[in-house]
């Protein structure tokens, strides 16, 4: 008897599926894979076959296609097929063999699902796959998600095999006189996998030998503390998180009150991909100095005044910034420009600063990188020169050209090439009524 | 060298004392409780030395103990020693040896600390230890509280050993050729412990040779966000929870809109003792009929109408519940009596229902138990009966007797027996404008 209520009860509860949906099995031609296509076949279910031939082991691997693709024509059902240079891939992407093979079976079973019109794509792993993933993320560290194993659904993707344990398979398996393949393919047996598998988990099997039912339970109370974890820093990051412009700002007045704050603000940041060692650093300094800053491969963050700010590291490098009148302060990759006025007509020697005549200047102004054919005047000459010259004169290396603010008046003239020349047309005269002061910060 | 730094920088980081606290020093004389003996007094804390013996394994237990008072004496602080007959105990209490020995050293080391005014108990746990425990609570079956593994500080306990490896004490003790006994007394080293100590941890190991300090790191996570659930859970329970009277009343409508349901149903209910088995019924039958209850051994939880109200288990037996012409209904141990009007002159025979005459009826009636010396007229009768003599001719078992609700006028008659008979001259007549009709429900 294959065990079909356990089957068709756990798709039901975690409503994996609708009635009539198609749903594309993986199959490798193990044991897992083909009890789980028997009884999706048993209880009547539209599916199809796929099957990835990942050249890595020659025999065998033809041996397990030609096999799946018999048990498909066999139970009368689509059968897709595809061969992958799986090394040349790893070679290629300077990943592992096994991350290469993972990619590329998850890829094109996505597009096959596109392609051939399936609801869901069904993967073979059970309870101790299951119980496999949590002690790996424990041994090699994790917070609460990592002790949801391997989920029953996510997108896509189904795992209604995750209702057995691997004896109850074994013995579904023989028990009907299935036929399979020794699974050569099987790339989660890795190394890890093996010594969990075969030294540990034994073990606590002796301390309790329903072992995989209580990691069921576990499993469950983890998930359920992880969703209402996403929840409510969900409705948090809807409270705290304020876009404006081309930054995400966060009251540090705010920050400074959660609790527990590590975990926190490692939540609400988790977008943006700083490290937990750096989100240490944030909360350790958040009543640090206006202008402390963090980096992640993606994004800074900025304690400015009373928020951190959020920007995409270069986003706003690469577009237009406007500036109106009433711009107190504008962010420009790893710079911050303050813009003040005075009707007081004085100025200092400082390259970090521009003493403009207001008077001249046509609002909105623009904070741009510098662009192939832009001129000025620098102050003191009198013809107009070409920035790119001007940097070589300058001999400005090649990455703090691109990331320099530009400052551009309405007309179209250049004003400043901030923290190095402003524009001689644009100085101070006897004649100035009014000073706009541009101020470059950089973090 | 000791690793003073590490150990003063735990100490620090998770506020285990201050600076002129006095700690009382759990010391069996192995290993890890001599190294922690030597580090506090390296650091100049003020510190006693208190050693059970709990005659198990008798010349050892002498050696250990001799072994304790002259370490102590040699270090110049005061030595507590006492003496359990812990076999005995255990077989008094019907509990194993191991649970007995805990049970005797906590219970003596409060009772010493407070005798003796230290501040804090010491207990030499590392941070095997606590990756041991996590192991065995996952292996048994746990929750996210399962997973903080063994605390820094918990009341007046505290374990700064957790600082350490069991390697790095190991090293330290060599490095320092610090005497020791071998832990003969070492309660903690029991069958689960000892498989996990030498045939599991090391197979992680060898996946993560830093596991020790990648566990400390899971740690933190893990109780960072249980710390994050009991903050949240305990502002939903000032938010929910309405104590009215003898019962806490919580919306059903709020419990039906929480999300995750279960996790928050069984984290606002933990204190009432409701098992999580109970917990998912109570989940599953939130939009039962009024009436629906459940039970864990300190308390019932009844489906009322709007609410779920919680009520302690007879609680609400053993005194006077006060009846007002506004009431409703009332909660009465197992049962619930509800009252209402009517000018329609009628009744029924049903012994769970009494039609009273409510212009006798003198506010607020009493609900209580049966007293010794209640007496009442039943109904059809002329003569006052003992209501003693009415359970015996009756044959009301002593349980039901004593849990019985009796209805009292406010002039001291009795008007009602609950369930089985209420009072002659409390019946409807021809002269009767109004009447009180009280229904009970058993459940």
């Amino acid at each position: 008897m294959l065990p079909l209520q356990q089957f068709q009860d756990f798709i039901k509860q975690h409503q994996l599926f609708a009635k009539d949906d198609k749903i594309l099995v993986a199959v490798s031609g193990g044991k897992d894979s083909v009890l789980m296509l028997h009884l999706f076949k048993a209880i009547g279910v539209n599916v199809g076959v796929a099957h990835c031939n990942f050249n890595l082991r020659a025999d065998e691997a033809q041996r397990d296609e030609n096999f799946v693709k018999m048990l498909a024509v066999s139970l009368d059902l689509p059968f897709y097929i595809t061969h992958f240079d799986t090394k040349k891939y790893a070679a290629e992407n300077k990943i592992s063999t096994q991350m290469a093979a993972r990619d590329l079976r998850y890829n094109w079973f996505e597009e096959l699902r596109i392609k051939e019109n399936y609801d869901y794509i069904a993967l073979a792993q059970h309870q101790n796959d299951a119980i496999e993933t949590i002690l790996i993320n424990l041994t090699r560290g994790t917070g609460i998600s990592g002790l949801h194993g391997i989920l029953p659904k996510r997108d896509k993707l189904i795992r209604p095999l995750l209702c057995l344990t691997r004896q109850q398979i074994n013995e579904a398996i023989d028990n009907n006189n299935l036929d399979f393949v020794e699974d050569s393919s099987n790339l989660s047996t890795n190394y890890t996998r093996n010594k969990l598998r075969l030294q540990v988990i034994p073990h606590l099997q002796e301390i309790n030998p329903n072992l995989e039912k209580t990691f069921a339970e576990n499993i469950a109370r983890f998930a359920d503390v992880e969703e209402f974890l996403a929840i409510q820093v969900k409705k948090l990051s809807a409270k705290l998180l304020n876009k404006r412009g081309d930054g995400i700002y966060i009251p540090l007045d705010e920050l400074l009150k959660l609790q527990p704050q590590k975990l926190l603000l490692f939540e609400l940041l988790k977008p943006f991909g700083f490290s937990e060692s750096t989100i240490e650093d944030i909360s350790n300094s958040l009543k640090s100095l206006s202008g402390t800053h963090f980096f992640s491969a993606s994004h800074q963050a900025i304690i400015n005044r009373n928020d951190l700010v959020i920007v995409a590291k270069d986003s706003n490098e690469h577009f237009n910034q406007f500036i109106h009148p009433s711009t107190k302060n504008i962010l420009f990759g790893k710079h911050e420009v303050k813009l003040s006025f005075s009707t007081e007509i004085k100025f200092e020697i400082d390259a970090n600063k521009a003493f403009v005549n207001a008077d001249k200047l046509i609002f909105p102004l623009v904070l741009r990188n510098w662009q192939n054919g832009d001129k000025f005047i620098p102050l003191g000459m009198r013809h107009p020169k070409k920035v790119s010259d001007f940097f070589i004169d300058e001999k400005v290396p090649l990455h703090l050209k691109s990331s320099t603010p530009i400052l551009i008046n309405g007309n179209g003239d250049l004003v400043w090439i901030a923290g190095m020349r402003q524009d001689n047309r644009y100085k101070l005269t006897t004649a100035t009524k009014k000073v706009a002061i541009f101020e470059l910060e950089k973090y």
